[in-house]
């Protein structure tokens, strides 16, 4: 594509039908193009109404509302994660097209349709108290366009609750796993499916959980195979990675 | 399928065909298949040669022979990872249709043909001295049938040598990226790829990389989208994470 | 126990005094009663008035009430750790039948009889601002049925006042020490006396304590044999350790 | 008992029949037999054949073969952990009345009857490269008393193994699990069973287990209730300390 | 003295002044007496004033207010250390004979004369936010009876200010240094100075100062002998090690 | 210098010009004059309005002002970093002369004029929340004398914003790069130009970002040549090295 | 110069003397000189004889003579670090042109004439066993084409002997400190010197120094201005930022 | 002692006994001479004998030898630490007048007298394997010039040893504990003793030891008043503080 380009210019400029001054200002731009704002380009040919995302934490209230606005101005959906209250009722009060998943901490905008919904990824959670970062997980999943089933209350401490739902969640495309404390839950999850599992190691926990510390080493060392993992508590980069891999095989369902 | 094995034996049992105790005999198990067992026959029904895999470090030469020998006798496929040559010598003398791949320290024992390879792997490698990682991930994909192409020495240092295959790499389905030192590579990767990226830290460095800790951090935290993280050095997990990924879209190639 | 009633029902099927799909509805769930709910079963009939028990932290003062409420629709004792002032008020007011255990922070429902306290159980503590600890190590193996017995304000810094208790301590069947800081107390203890000893580690320090890290260290590494350490803070996880071990020799008494 | 011997004394004192010089000769070291020897004597004869310790890391052969002689003098049964080969065999060849357990690296010199074995232990364990932790544990336990049963290589990644073996290991009094890497075996050992469990954590792995620290936090943040914790590759610790519970309710049997 | 007052209870038994029972009685509690309390005698006859100590950190200000009035009901003097305001106000205003030193957080009671002054601790101190911890130094060692020298602001990264003092703090018999950030003020003056130094690391800093744990590193890692180090911000331990150094040379003043 | 002093004092004596006593007065205070106050004039002399620099974390306003003052009294400009808005209005109002950059958290105070910018260095930021590093760091530059050129949001997820602005910030004497969560951008930029570059890791991200300590490790570990580190947040230290740096050259400008 | 290059190109198609396709064949590389080799170009052009540079560290004796030989078939000049005796040796007997500098561990191999010297970078050493690490740096600060003066032994607990070096240290350019323990060199250097400092902790110690963290975390807190870190035992880091610093200023001498 | 001495020199320029270079040429070097040879003159003259101290760790057998050698020139006392076999071997051939003490690995040459003893240092050691630590302590002492008593393995799991002990170790006017593992043993001493406590923690251990790192943190924390804390297996820095504790109180002995 590039090189067709590139060769269209040139026979312009031997043609005499592109000024050398012309032909250098459009080369001189090429490396960029090439590289960066191709892949956002075909980001929007090929997925219509996959959102943006404003990863909201350490940011102001005005400063999401502004890249917001910014951003809906071309007609671009939005995700924004890790989003307060706050941040929800001024993007929807002045915005619109808006709604907040409050568990998930994510507010949705959504001026044109969002993206069809594609294979089933699910997402298993150990503990009431690590459910926001699986909620994050699902609604990224879900905005991106992926079929979503939701496991949650299903540690290790109590087995046979996980073993009875082992055959629904192997069916899905994407595995991913949630859990704080020790995080057991992946290595269990792991063994017993023959999917792609992303790890999520919350900070749920207190004292030698370290603020997920704990979690996100047993899940590094898991002796079962066919496990990745994402920083402690991102819901986010796992829903997201999770839509990667179900969108690979997505087509086929 | 278990429920139709069941309702098979209740049948025999209700006929008469099948006694009391026999069919005691065969349920007794039945839990175990259901859980294990099952898996690995779906295994080895749906993909013929996927080989078991034997975990060398920590184990003597001996009980790897002994091991690969047991596994053999029923005609399985093996993988040793982290092998040594002794290992390799001995497992080769032994059982012979076997390699040593030195450098990923890997033998590969093929009594029976290996699966097909399908669909497109990228391995991409930051410095000489993480190959043996790389390597690791390479045989372990390729020998649990996945198409491999390798990116070696593309580290962010020399930013252009990566920008210059970034199309290549793109079209496969999983890319691993392997870094040792500051292990800013896998970010750089994911922002300019669209698909799932596997990263491996390394132990390559000295001082404050902490024998990996450095790069497994910054793989962690990288603010790209679309990465997970395997243990440090965990070549063979990485491989195998690819593997399981590949295959999910592996049938449309 | 489930070989017979998997017999039970096959020989109903033998007499066409069961349908197979009947049998099969039966068998279906067998692995998981086997499992987990059995188990359950257990502890029901063997120790009337066990509560079961929720770690309130991390959540919502609804959660927990909601919890709470349903768990004693069935009638059961409950026990809720880490709770706050706020939870008791809500669920003593909403269930009744409750009390709260300040300094303990643990609430205790109970509907039901609590069992029978059998044999001792000692807990030894170092110093005033451990004792949130040790009263909820002393609560929760109390409420669970074991006689407990207090031995506070006995650290190692004067420590004529551990070994004026030397022989009261030693005649318990399991002896928690709860210390923080430097955390020295588990190894003098387990110096001292010839039973299992469980050592709780607090996150009572400052500095180099690490929030109790450096107490967790000593414990781990005391050169004392007869010590087993829990989590940093962890006084439920310590009282039920030494419940589950003075139950063991609690019928001698 | 010392109450009585020291009312022995003063009525002698009172009697003349001992002088106020030979009188003070004897309560001067009275406090500490009190503390110490006290509890040693009551060792010697209540438990014929309880074996001394020697801890072997960082002593030289000289050293243990020193120590093993001045002990066996006194016909002490011997216990030395962590020896190696070549202690093994000075021991042997000087004393007699050894053997060496090479997996478990322990020599134990038996001048004396060991003690008689009670109850019983369960050593679970996840992987081969574990066992010699395992068997650490496992010979101190018999050593000093316990019936021991071991189920070994049963981690998590294959639960069904476990799960197979779940009534036999409910049996025993007190359950030692060891395992490195992620160490998720004794959360779901715990589980599943209501006995005391003893968690050791090995530095079997690499990478991120951080020479067993993985595996250690994971045991420490268990949310399955009934764990206590040893230090890493402990094994000696836990034989300890479940010999200790398993005699609580020994007499049982 | 033990021995002497062991031999009278003797004799008096030996007389028949002293009956049997009232020996027991007496001598019952020896060994703690002797191991315990006799130091307490010691020091209240000794060093008459030294007063008690609270660590106010963790308590409630009822508990430093009940235990301040407990400890004045003998008439002992007493300083309270990580005191609040609010401690400070409630202690003035119920027992009186108090003052409050804000910047240390130190109340002293004295409803006796504190011990009289003697020697010279020099404490030394890099920067203003360290006041806090250098000021708790000082207090304590004025009021357990040292005369105290303050060289405050003398900081390494102007090191000509700590070099013109120089010869002052040289005369003291022990010197506290107090540092947050990089700490390498203790190795400066440890390097100029032929006298003990009790180096305080602070909390003082940001980043990777990791809330002091660089200035401790520091300080313990010194290459100039005559260092050692207390706990961070841990000025009470600097000023009583310091204090108990001073009284050693003391008297000759 | 010192030297011609010396001697001038000394031919002084030599021609009674100078007692002795006055001689000893001068020649006291020499090593001090000579090793710190000597820097402190020869920069007064040649950067006219160098300011002093408060750093106000850990002070209170009282503290911030009360310095401020008596620095102003001998007409110095003054840079208070770490400054809150409290201490910026109260120096504003009592002193004058002075601006408070908000983003930056750095008051200004000029009686005189500030020295002349020189040079040039660029401040190349990730994310919109490391902003206020990059601020510091670019205002204490500006402040100190040096031109600065800000190249903001040009983090490794999006190369190509940074691939844009190369040559324009290669055309700097010293860049400062500041990045929070994995860090990566130092590495990237380092591989890019030719010229020292500053990393400022930042505290920003959450879970394994531990407060900066990813960003660090990153930085100390880069693989591209021409990197050094400051401190966690420390925008103060990039910028004073820089303009260390950027006047080294400066006068060629 | 790039884009006159590019529009040399552009005229030569306009005037026919190219052909489109020998364009093509020319322009699809520019985005990778124009990014990438432009750089190295001009460091070629603009300092003749500058080697490359050859990270040993981790690679075989074979894999450094191989890339040793590959480069200087072009005649550059190269700089191999952390080069062992063994590959001195190999390389020497292969290339010739090269010499080994045993300490520094830096083999030099200069077909070409080094780069000229200029301008002074002092490397400021505080003990016999940080050696290693500073000649590293000097050497690579030499053969890079920079006068380098060295200060050896001069820690800071002998501080007289860096306070008498003091003035000929100040006249560099750049300040290269070395020291590892608890690494106070860098602070009182900076504190003295108003330079650039560049910080090499060194992994020199034992205990706490956790091989070169506290050296490491000492520098970066460092209270004086004026100081970047890099790696531990980094020399040839420090040593080629400090080059960078000093051709910013090496010109005008 | 310095203003006489530059009086001395001024009243000789004044007349004209002392050229102006002359005196020039003695004072250049008074700065130094103040701050760092004056202490070591004053060394010389108080003490005599007392040796240089020579920290082998880290350089080679000929670079010991030839320090060695270059002090012994001028009848310098040595003591050299952390020394090997071979280093003793080759300065006992090539210098003589030493001898090594090979437990405590330190060399001590003496072609003068040594200091004489004075007053009374204690070391408590807890274990065999701390021997090494304890013996250099103690070895450093004496050569120092002081008395020491030795009180090994009183480890705190057999307290009583400890107690049996206590008298005599209060005797001393500084105690030095050792102990690895937990280290428990330096608040167990100080709780009981009104003396000095200077604790080293020792590598000694396994696991969670961390090489010394537990029982650092012990020590650092411990709720006993009058300990301060050397680095890891620093028998040296004990023994050097201990010494200059004992001889603040040593000449009234």
């Amino acid at each position: 594509m590039d090189i067709d380009r590139l060769r269209e210019v040139l026979e312009g400029v031997k043609n005499q039908a592109v000024s050398v001054d012309a032909a250098l200002e459009t080369l001189k731009d090429l490396p960029y193009h090439d590289m960066g704002f191709a892949k956002l380009d075909m980001h929007r040919h090929l997925r219509t109404g996959v959102p943006e995302v404003i990863f909201c934490q350490g940011k102001t209230v005005e400063q999401v509302v502004a890249i917001a606005k910014r951003l809906t101005q071309d007609h671009h959906n939005i995700m924004a994660t890790r989003a307060t209250q706050d941040m929800a009722d001024r993007v929807i009060a002045e915005i619109g097209d808006a709604e907040y998943h409050e568990l998930a901490r994510v507010i949705v905008v959504k001026p044109a349709p969002l993206p069809e919904k594609v294979g089933k990824i699910a997402v298993v959670c150990a503990g009431t108290a690590d459910l926001p970062v699986a909620e994050e997980a699902a609604i990224v999943a879900e905005t991106l366009g992926n079929y979503v089933e939701k496991f949650y209350d299903v540690g290790v401490a109590g087995i046979h609750r996980l073993l009875h739902q082992r055959q629904n969640i192997a069916q899905a495309n994407a595995i991913i796993t949630v859990a704080g404390m020790e995080g057991a839950l992946a290595s269990v999850v792991a063994g017993l499916m023959d999917k792609p599992v992303i790890a999520v190691p919350t900070s749920v926990g207190y004292g030698a959980s370290f603020h997920g510390l704990s979690a996100l080493l047993t899940m590094l060392n898991s002796c079962a195979p066919g496990i990745s993992v994402v920083n402690i508590d991102n819901g986010f980069g796992a829903g997201y990675q999770a839509h990667l891999i179900n969108h690979l095989s997505g087509k086929r369902q």
